[in-house]
């Protein structure tokens, strides 16, 4: 099973130029840009109130292992790294550029860098398509500009990318989110960096992230091209306002899909989704029918929150697909086993009363006024190792289910009341009882590997506030925060496996 | 505007028989229950791995200022405290019992402590209607023994209740969820009990919270009866899996929404969620229809999940009603109004246009790249301080919406980034910049209170990881998880204005 390493990012291996594993990815115009081993950063200064100061203060206070040539036209050094007037001042050809400068000067800076040979770059200023028909000119003036010089973009208005295998983080945001199977790309750059506290207390984890802007050179297709050659992303959300290329989405989504799971969150399909997204990156939204419509015959699963596109994306990057639609549910809570009872049912999933062969194999493992029929209610007790281990085990071997869904297990959040007084009576201490913890943890996240069946559980308390939780999260097992949701994104295992159906 | 104290509880009035400002609250069955001098507590022990032992460690460890009086057979002391034989041998008749005994000593239990003059009970012991013919048989000799001695109690098979001002806690958590504004009602435990990390996390802030069990002799009705004369709680939420009387829920809640507001959620109109409600508290559910009838003639707001029954109560106890559906939209985030504009419009509010006046009055506060028109995006930049005061307070005075979406407040948890650059260069401290906050979240406190319409927020930011979304939550302004969840939430205060209508 996955097992993700939740400390910061490990930087081993692919530094553009450097390692050449997979070649036909190198190919792609995203490669240097989310691999650079050389950035020249044109915008920050020596004024920490500066977007592109802080851009880069960031990407040093994660220890970006390559280089870094800031351009500056006057200050000798920009935060403490030696500054070059120029790009012809630049000591060697960078990977990439980051140019976050004043509007009116954009596309010079471009123009400057492409004379040098820098071929790619990502431009976060703002004040083009966005910016009605002055804004629209600029933009093809930017675009001509880059093709003179045979250069490709991401942008302009995006907020930069996040890699955090590379040490790359260059947006406003100091934290990395967790290194992980979801890659993430987006038409909002909140979507990409103000979020970065959201997942990580929710545990989910983020391969590489993508802020595209307004497209005008690389767009959501070209990213998902790129992400579908990547080995670390088993799965791809997109946070769409509209596509440029509806066509060219169908043709790739329909050959990513086959190989990957990909899910999709549109907001341009309302009347006023799509007035505020036009102010957003000035792009032109559609019908709703239409995309839902391109979504399905793509292969594409649709949701309607971010929450969810974060929360499904995460499972279907860990979890192997929900092949049919019966669910067994496990817990020591009636009320949460009643609420994920009927989520799944309105989901369309169903909850089959189990054999009396199967509730016979497991009432030995429950208390006598526990329920065995599905839901498996253990009520109150204090062993929540069968919860993770010989139950789920059973009912997933029992061929009776197609997936699991387990809700309350608690670890640290629990101990923490009692455990005083375990160690004194019981002589267990704390230490012991989280060690054969971690190990049920483990034995549950082998359970989908064993069975290709989908688990996925909800606890009221998150990662930082209960060991379990975060040991599942980390070992690839989603937690979600209430049971009708972890019920929701089961129902979306589900989904994304038949419209992915050859 | 309210304004709840997050420290922990306050124990200052109401003690039973000791205060007696509200007299038609204290002749109802709940009164005693909730606010008892002296408590007969049976089925604690010295060992600590047993239920009620930990139920008692907790109401002890949060300082209950009440007299308790454990009643074992054999032991001496109880946790430290002098034990009873008996009831008879009790120095004074408890104001109530709580009781978490064996099944089958239960009904022995209540007659001597009923013979001993005590008239009320919580019954935390399991094994009656919930496990069929047999424990139907004897919750009915439970129930009538208790008629004998003129008792009322709560449950069997119920967790307990908590009341933060009283410092009562009987549940097994040790933690008291923040006294607020919000009653709860809830045929599981786990949902009083097991969600209180989950409500911390969120800012919800509770007023009363008794889980009801099988409900032999208090049930829901009576709870709602009861809170709705509770002045702290300013309205009431409730986890169904069923009613045991329909007729009396609708002529109590008719009465009741008249003066404040209740949302339900109700989980037994599923084939799947009956059954699993039936195995919990052995009740019949009934079809979802006739349920969703009687909750709209009613004037009850019905909910989905669990997670949108606490969101949307705590909206409910601290916000106006939302009286039309024209929403204003203000954030600094792109893509985070333009989900919260298309979840307005799937949810059935508007985002109207601003008129050329108010657009104009706005243009002044925002920045030249920013869009005035609705929703309002400030686009990047460091001062949120109009996001919270003028920007709101234009909008709602303009008499152009009826309510206000917020969404990316941020204060410590963006701060953390660059503060120390801005202490180096601006001269402004963090303590400063602070203070400075807690101003402005108070001025947006005060706008719902002088223009009688609401306001919600959401933030990728929790309490834990942001001062501004902890002092809005204790200010009571919602801030939600998300921009969809802010909408959703808005759009139910406008469902429940519409159905609380005479």
């Amino acid at each position: 099973m996955l097992s993700f390493d939740p400390s910061p990012a490990r930087i081993s291996t692919g530094l553009a130029n450097e390692e050449k594993e997979n070649p036909l990815s190198e190919q792609h115009p995203l490669w240097s840009i989310m691999h650079p081993r050389t950035i020249a950063w044109v915008g920050a200064s020596n004024n920490p109130m500066k977007m592109g100061t802080i851009q880069l203060t960031n990407l040093l206070n994660g220890d970006y292992p390559g280089q870094v040539y800031p351009i500056h036209p006057t200050e000798e050094t920009v935060l403490g790294l030696k500054a070059y007037p120029n790009a012809s001042a630049l000591p060697e050809v960078p990977d990439m550029a980051f140019i976050v400068v004043p509007t009116d000067v954009a596309v010079e800076i471009l123009d400057d860098l492409g004379g040098r040979g820098v071929k790619r770059a990502v431009i976060v200023t703002g004040g083009f398509k966005e910016m009605g028909e002055e804004g629209r000119r600029r933009e093809a003036e930017l675009l001509s500009v880059a093709e003179r010089h045979g250069m490709r973009f991401l942008g302009p208005n995006c907020i930069g990318i996040m890699h955090s295998r590379q040490a790359l983080n260059t947006t406003m945001f100091p934290r990395f989110v967790m290194p992980g199977p979801v890659g993430l790309v987006s038409q909002s750059g909140s979507y990409v960096t103000q979020v970065q506290l959201y997942l990580q207390r929710r545990g989910i984890h983020i391969s590489q992230a993508i802020s595209v802007g307004n497209e005008a050179s690389i767009d959501v297709v070209d990213c998902m091209e790129y992400l579908a050659r990547d080995d670390d992303t088993r799965a791809i959300i997109l946070y769409l306002e509209s596509l440029r290329r509806p066509r060219r989405f169908f043709e790739v989504a329909r050959e990513v899909t086959r190989k990957k799971p990909v899910a999709a969150l549109y907001v341009g399909g309302t009347g006023a989704g799509a007035r505020a997204g036009g102010t957003h990156t000035g792009a032109m939204a559609g019908d709703d029918r239409l995309y839902e419509a391109l979504f399905r015959q793509s292969g594409v699963l649709r949701v309607n929150t971010i929450g969810d596109l974060y929360a499904v994306g995460y499972a279907l990057a860990c979890q192997p697909p929900l092949r049919g639609n019966r669910i067994g549910i496990v817990s020591h809570s009636g009320g949460p086993v009643t609420s994920m009872a009927d989520a799944c049912e309105r989901q369309g999933l169903e909850v089959p009363v189990f054999s009396a062969t199967l509730q016979e194999s497991l009432q030995p493992l429950l208390p006598a006024t526990a329920s065995a029929a599905n839901p498996v209610d253990l009520t109150f007790g204090f062993g929540q190792s069968e919860m993770m281990t010989a139950i789920p085990r059973r009912i997933l071997e029992s061929g009776e289910v197609d997936g699991v869904l387990i809700h309350g297990i608690m670890g640290s959040s629990y101990l923490e009341s009692w455990v005083g007084s375990v160690e004194e009576k019981l002589g267990v201490s704390r230490a012991q009882i989280e060690e054969a913890q971690a190990k049920d943890v483990e034995e549950l996240s082998s359970i989908p590997k064993h069975t290709g069946m989908p688990v996925i559980c909800s606890s009221f308390m998150d990662r930082d506030q209960d060991n379990c939780t975060r040991l599942l999260q980390d070992h690839g097992i989603p937690v979600l925060d209430t049971p009708e949701q972890a019920a929701e994104v089961m129902a979306c295992l589900g989904r994304s496996a038949s419209l992915r159906k050859p």
